[in-house]
Order: C-alpha cells, then sequence, then structure tokens
C-alpha cells in the first residue's frame, strides 16, 4: 500500500500516524496560567532529546476550534515552566480523565481527584500520586505548520527531577517492575510494557 | 529521591532521562551520503509532531568521539532526505547490528543482511523487510547543548508512506497484532506491544 499523505484528510493521515509511531511515552505536562489556575494534561508526542543539558520536548496539536491552543501551550508559553509527571499502570484512569478537552478553568487535578504538590524549582504543582517528576524550565517553541492540524513543539530544560524511593535504584536505574510505566498505541489504546528483552548492542568500532 | 541534574555526571544524567521516559518508538533511519554510500541506524528519541503537514522528529546525540556527529546527522543534513523504517519485532537483531558506532564506509544494509529496496520519492532506500516507512524531507534542525551529550533535532515532512498489506486495514488502520512494533526501554531492553488495554477518552467539553 502506497500512500501520498497531500492526498488523504488531515484526520486519516492523523490515524496514520499514531497507528505506526507507537509504543510512545506519555508526558502528563503540569502548568499554572498567569492567574494561578493549575492544568494537567497528558501529550505523547513526547520523547528525551539529549542529556547535556538535560533536555525533553513534547509536541501539542492546534485544534480546528477555539481556542485552537492547547491550555497547557498557551501556559507554557506565558510562564516559561511545566512540570513532566510520569504515568504508571495505577494512574491510567486518571490520567484519562484528564485528557478530556474542557475549557481552561476546569482543574484537571480537581477532576481526576489527585494531588496537587509543590515543585523544588518551578511554580506549577506536581501529581503526588506520580512515581517520578521532572521539573522544566521553557527554552524554545517551534510552530510546524499552518492551522488546524499544525502542532508547537515545546523544548525544556530539566531542572529538578523527583523519584519516588519504591522506583529509584542506587547506581541511578529505574527499576521498571516497581515503576509499571504504560506506553500510548492508536485509537484508546494503551499498552504494558512488563514483556521485554534484552540486545547487547555490538561493541563500538570508533572507541578504543 | 531529589536531583538535581546539574550535579550529576552526564551518563549518569542519561541513564536517569532513558529509563524513565520510556517506552520509546523507534525510528530505523537510512540515508546516503552525499558520495551515495546507504547508511542505517536506528533512533529512540523519535516521534510524531503532527499531521498537517504530516512531520516527525528525531534527535542525534553528539559524541564526544571524532567524527561527534553521527553519519545518520551529516547525512540528512547533506542531502536533506532520510526513510524512517519501522522495527518489527522479526527485524530486533538486525536493528541491533546497526546500532553499532562504524566508520562511515561501512553499509548497515550489508552488515545486517538487510535488502536496500529504493523509495519513491527521495534518494535514500528503503529496508524491505520493514512492514512500513515514511519517506521524509527534511525541515529543519534545531542544535540544542554544546559539544558532547548535546543533540541535534531533525525535523522532516512525510512525503510518501508504505505499508505492507499485511499490515494496513481499510480505513487507515494499522493491525497491531500483525505489525508487532518494538519499543525501546533503558539499557538494553526493549518491550513488546501485545499486552494492551483500551481507555475511552471523556467527551469533549469544547466541541458541539
Amino acid at each position: 500500500m502506497d500512500i501520498d499523505p497531500q492526498t488523504l484528510p488531515q484526520r486519516e493521515v492523523s490515524k496514520l500516524l499514531s497507528g505506526t509511531v507507537v509504543p510512545r511515552p506519555i508526558a502528563w505536562v503540569s502548568t499554572i496560567s498567569v492567574d494561578g489556575q493549575p492544568n494537567l494534561a497528558p501529550f505523547s508526542y513526547f520523547n528525551v532529546v539529549c542529556p547535556n543539558p538535560p533536555t525533553l520536548l513534547f509536541c501539542t496539536g492546534v485544534r480546528g476550534i477555539e481556542p485552537p491552543q492547547k491550555d497547557t501551550y498557551t501556559n507554557v508559553v506565558a510562564t516559561g515552566e511545566f512540570v513532566v509527571n510520569f504515568v504508571s499502570e495505577h494512574l491510567a484512569e486518571a490520567m484519562n480523565i484528564t485528557a478530556i478537552e474542557a475549557p481552561p478553568d476546569v482543574n484537571e487535578f480537581e477532576r481526576a481527584s489527585l494531588t496537587a504538590v509543590p515543585s523544588a524549582k518551578v511554580k506549577p504543582p506536581r501529581v503526588a500520586e506520580s512515581l517520578a517528576h521532572f521539573e522544566c524550565r521553557l527554552l524554545e517553541t517551534i510552530a510546524i505548520g499552518e492551522g488546524a492540524g499544525g502542532g508547537n513543539i515545546v523544548i525544556g530544560t530539566v531542572v529538578h527531577m523527583h523519584f519516588d524511593d519504591r522506583v529509584f535504584r542506587e547506581g541511578n536505574y529505574i527499576d521498571l517492575e516497581a515503576f509499571r510505566p504504560i506506553g500510548r498505541l492508536s485509537g484508546s489504546a494503551y499498552c504494558h510494557v512488563q514483556d521485554s528483552f534484552s540486545l547487547q548492542r555490538p561493541r563500538s568500532e570508533l572507541r578504543p
């Protein structure tokens, strides 16, 4: 099957992209508005950029409704700060509740019966129930496309990391069996990651 | 456990980032050099940006060795084109062989006994054994950090999509059971994604 994506409606292109680029990690992003209103929403167009300095990015979609920008994007641009909370299996349903498209005055922490706790270096609160949190400062945003279906790449520097003692192991390892993160698939599907295997990377031919 | 990443060696920060941001999708990126030498390498700092236009990004690390830039990055910048091949379970070992750090004159297709087939709209070949391929044109690169441990964000527009008939379903769905993609975890670990579940997203409060 050969497809020129320019010949397909945007909704169909979106299905193909999110059905093929799987599994995706989930950034459960907390922010506050300039008025101090907390917001919490999940984003699966998310990943690491590099360790030096520790940098993450996530992408927010531009919608065909008012307001076209998601509250998360508006808040990050206005305040320059966000927290990435991580979603373990026991938080899947709460995360899904916060995926709602709701007006800016809705506090998703309350909607999902989650506990907001202060961060160490940034103003947005953390999700107390999460087992890991990365506090971030906005580095740069990049707009892609024009209008509905376009996106904004939000790039942030990690300024502080929190790990629950249940998942952190000596030597800076995360215990996957205790962390039990979930991944995003297409449509309404998510995956567990406990069914894993190991591949030893071949020895470098560039290093001594 | 509270960590200020500025106080940790870069290698430890890297372990924490890639141990927490999981599971990650894998872009198995094929490129050619200006001299026509094919290259193939996997990247798990990879994701969708948006559907309109269909846009992807992946990040390449800057190494503390010569050359600091990976061949993939050098080739994409020089030629403006790349193909994202997708890694199903049956290709895991071949993908891992191509993860080697090797001199630019090494052809990873040959190393891993893979078949290079022509693309429809770009010069880099595709991996015939992959069940899906996205042909891309470079939109923009963004450098993050300085020197070793920094990264380059490579943003590309998808200009052509190929799907094997075994994974493509009417209505532009990808059959996950047939596709059987793998996800990247930390260290040498990968995950299967067949252990999945479904969560119905709440009804929008912004749309009629």
